[in-house]
């Protein structure tokens, strides 16, 4: 066989694993935002089905032996064909590593872990989950031997998240992150004279909060030809290709503010996957280069841009005209204070930008003091409490609304949610570069132009799909490797100025 | 293996297959009610390969040697069992006769044919249509030979649509529904004094006749825990399992009763899915019989049960309820005089009952006759025009209005048209003896209550998914063989009322 021949049989077979993948997506996002609930088990069935189908199809010999082939002959190859090649054999090795009685073993535990998870919750039982997440971890020790890690065995589950990031990194970054906002906090909670938001009270209108999402998103450039938004209990964003990118929102009468920011963070995640290239479709490479790459897309256009004030200083008289008469005299400023409160709370979810990244390290300490034995599963809820005194100052009166507060761990996915503090860290790095480069940016924000800051991204993140790690990404961009210090500098002169705090 | 290990083997394999299956009618739906237009391409290709996967996993070598192992073991299976292996074993020799690059090539004529088919109906040009059609007409003749079959070709394609079903059977049974409809609608043509409907005028509220629907499928004992009605271009029932049946349906501000009896009948065809048993599910004994028994149970409540005076009893008031001040004084015998106007017209899926069949029974013969070679391809305008004149006294302006008007033979279904006649045959077939065994039927449709008549047909009809062929169906409850005059006496007594003709 010739080398061309090769790369049209593999780009054919990796093509319908791609197709698998993205028709099991489908099915996800139908059962997430239209299933009617008695169709739950059968779409189980499909769905495990799909995902034993797919992994069969890849994890073929054939398939490991096209990428032999590929690997032996990359001189020959272009650079586009040479990076397909790598990223996909870098998807097969992990993929093959895990033997299926693994798989399928851990697929158990999980359901079990989360049906006990929802009751434990529910009760306010931690006793209730605790077997379960020691199964569960018993068996992330198993997959972090099977897939192999240096250093610490918290790593190997890391890469599955965010390829190449280690605790060593991660303890560099999040140890300076901590005590800034830590005492960023502190001083914002002792502040005198806390804006009067009695103003933000609802019920606010329904249908008036989903039109400002859709003209955001309109606004922002998502192509509503390749997607749509629709309504979902968890707001959430999937492809199926990237011209096929749907979204998901709610919307809450008491706070007319969460559907917009909603609209503002999926709509950033919903960008990237627009943007990924057309040749790239049915390929590994159109897709996000790590969970944290893909939160500083959400977090850049939630937060950066839609919580700063030239921003609402064009939305506060759109948002004016939607309720009419309920939002006369309100001014810009009195919207990006309001959107921008600091209030230390229990549950991450409903986290501001300052305290959120505790939130997150809090959780990382506890997984990665779990895999390396430092502390039991039972130890969780007295190491919880301790650090959300520690961080937040905060007391939590039981475990429903702390250690058992999240899903992740119900599902094995420890190494997730650190991701969730690089993205905010990502996204701050990449924000200074573009402020450097788009001079005119906030005048375009005031202006709701952000096909500016829309072009930048996909010329300098989106196109490149997969063929850079974050660490590249973030080096090519901005010249250096990710760092704590543009997020805590942008937080501490937001925040400052917007509390009236004295210096640094 | 034990004659157990074997069978729980065959049901794993089997089902698999169905899960890919199903998998792609969510495809499908999502395609049709919300997918975004850009994703169109990724979705052909998602669908490709979900259907070549299908066809791989369900033609593989084991699942022969399951059926031959299964079947030569008949004796010791239990009859639900015995009954899977015979209508898989059905199946599978089907989908083994016809080779993969014959499944290609067809797969490519029919896209090419499809094109082909919207450009010559957009400029009323057969020219540009014919060649497509005439590769079309090879194809199948080449897929009749690997299918094999006893008489006319056209039997193999029937056998597609309706298992068991021939040219010579429905010859005997459309020859005299031409014939005695045809004489109806010239009898109702000639009627004195038409009944006046300018009442029924539009524009209607949509969201009112929305409402409308929803009621009516309630009504019915359409279970929405198991099912949901969305918004389509065409109008459609699919189903991802018997617990998650999908209905859609259209809204015209135009026309009053289009969603309404588009309700009914989607409804009819979901009452159907949803009432094949639990422990079928999975296996293809799960699916209706035939598409000519699938229509009878859409026909059945569209039109026996939704175009009643019964019917309009209880809903000509909720009708006026949902349309305040536009329908008062209306009565029910209005109602049903404006659903039953018979108007003969040149496009089928506009036609009343009266017309319906002819409509079918026009396309029935041309495609006998081409498949038997006894006209060409060429030769359709001409033969279409004049049966149009000698079935409806109608004449065709523009073969768009004309033999353009359908989707079918673009696809290559051709075999199909006769069973939306048989779905009518076989209703009121069906509804003579549920008249019989109901005698307080129409006391029930009064009070909309629906309970009796689903709880017959889901007893008689729903239960046995595929257990029966449609003639055993109809035989085991009707005594005889499926025959033409229910239908006709139906129809001429429904008919001869309304329009005041003297008898027979």
């Amino acid at each position: 066989m010739t080398i061309e021949s090769t790369l049209t049989t593999f780009r054919e077979r990796l093509g319908e694993v791609m197709d698998l993948h993205q028709a099991a997506s489908v099915l996800h996002w139908d059962q997430e935002v239209f299933m009617p609930p008695k169709g739950a088990a059968a779409r189980g069935r499909q769905l495990a089905t799909l995902s034993a189908v797919a992994h069969r199809y890849f994890t073929r010999e054939e398939m490991g032996r096209l990428l032999d082939e590929l690997t032996e002959a990359a001189d020959q190859l272009d650079p586009d064909d040479a990076k397909l090649v790598e990223v996909t054999r870098y998807d097969y090795e992990r993929e093959t590593k895990l033997p299926e009685a693994f798989v399928q073993a851990f697929a158990l535990a999980q359901s079990a872990a989360y049906e006990a998870w929802v009751k434990a919750r529910e009760t306010d039982s931690f006793a209730t989950f605790q077997p379960h997440l020691e199964k569960i971890l018993d068996l992330l020790h198993e997959k972090a031997d099977y897939l192999g890690y240096e250093g610490s065995s918290y790593n190997a589950l890391l890469e599955e998240y965010e390829r190449g990031m280690t605790v060593e990194t991660l303890r560099g970054l999040f140890d300076v992150v901590a005590e800034r906002q830590s005492a960023l906090v502190e001083k914002i909670v002792n502040a005198p004279d806390p804006p009067d938001l009695a103003w933000t009270r609802g019920p606010w209108d329904e249908d008036a909060q989903w039109t400002m999402t859709l003209r955001l998103l309109q606004d922002m450039g998502y192509d509503f030809e390749a997607g749509r938004q629709d309504r979902s209990v968890h707001p959430f964003t999937t492809s199926f290709g990237a011209r096929d990118v749907r979204l998901t929102n709610r919307v809450s009468p008491d706070d007319l503010f969460s559907a917009l920011h909603g609209a503002a963070h999926e709509g950033g995640h919903g960008l990237y996957e627009q943007g990924f290239q057309e040749k790239d479709g049915r390929t590994p490479l159109a897709d996000g280069i790590s969970l944290g790459v893909h939160e500083s897309q959400s977090r850049m256009w939630e937060n950066m841009i839609g919580r700063s004030l030239p921003f609402w200083e064009h939305y506060a008289p759109v948002l004016r005209d939607l309720h009419p008469g309920r939002l006369d005299g309100i001014t810009p400023q009195q919207f990006y204070q309001a959107v921008n409160h600091v209030q230390p709370s229990l549950i991450r979810v409903e986290a501001d930008e300052c305290t959120y990244n505790l939130h997150v390290i809090l959780r990382f300490e506890i997984e990665v003091a779990l895999m390396e034995g430092e502390i039991a599963v039972a130890e969780i809820p007295e190491a919880w409490n301790a650090k959300m005194k520690q961080y937040l100052g905060l007391d939590v009166p039981s475990d429903a609304q702390g250690c058992l507060q999240d899903i992740h761990w119900s599902h094995g996915s420890l190494g997730y949610f650190p991701t969730y503090a690089l993205g905010n860290l990502y996204a701050a790095q990449l924000f200074e570069k573009i402020l450097e480069d788009l001079p005119g940016l906030w005048d375009d924000v005031r202006a709701a132009n952000f096909a500016p800051l829309l072009g930048w991204l996909r010329e300098n993140v989106h196109r490149h799909g997969r063929r850079k790690t974050a660490v590249e990404l973030i080096r090519d961009i901005t010249g250096r490797p990710p760092a704590p210090g543009p997020y805590l500098t942008y937080l501490e002169e937001k925040y400052g100025r917007l509390y009236g705090l004295s210096g640094g």
